[in-house]
């Protein structure tokens, strides 16, 4: 519909406070599959220690765990997620993409004739 | 649900640049109400100069005009909004405002069982 494009941004908050955001949600699905913090921040182009300070935020903010990290070992050090945060962002995805969908569908339904008129003038 | 609350911000672009955003109608609305673009400005907390450079702005990314502006005359200068500026502002706020139900409907819908399992562990 002409170049004109819906655009949407989506976050979470409890308390007044940021809970989830899609910008967290790439850092947390990142160290999933890195199962490494400091990986997922050179991802992002992150320093270690802000993706540790916005992960740390979050559980404040959401109330729960979100990494669970094993220092050590024979590989080094390992961050995961906890099930609650696996179960979050799987909402958080699913959410995300049926509001997409209703993104495009209610602004081509609400700007059609809008549009149309503008380029027919 | 929980104390979470789902937020969005909501905008449209143009070839990649600002088009229309909830607060750049807002901006809009205040030069229907006031017939005044001064007045407007004056409601939002900014300076004359950069209410008309937001309008102009919009102006050239939607490609179409959004006010029209009598100088002078018994009661002083008068700024209205064109036609196509007002279908605009209309679409613009019914699709707000189906976004926000869809917000909420998805939002529960998905995060429900999440925030569930969350408050029982």
């Amino acid at each position: 519909m002409d170049a004109l494009r819906p655009r949407q941004k989506l976050w979470i908050e409890r308390n007044g406070r940021l809970a989830l955001s899609t910008y967290r949600v790439d850092l947390l699905e990142r160290v999933a599959e890195h199962g490494s913090l400091a990986q997922a921040a050179d991802a992002l182009g992150l320093s270690y220690r802000r993706a540790w300070g916005k992960v740390k935020e979050l559980e404040a903010n959401l109330g729960i765990p979100l990494v669970r990290s094993e220092v050590g070992g024979a590989g080094g050090g390992h961050t995961t997620l906890t099930p609650e945060a696996t179960a979050f962002l799987e909402a958080y995805r699913a959410y995300e993409s049926r509001m997409q969908e209703h993104l495009a569908t209610e602004f081509e339904a609400l700007f059609a004739s809008v549009v149309a008129a503008r380029t027919r003038s």
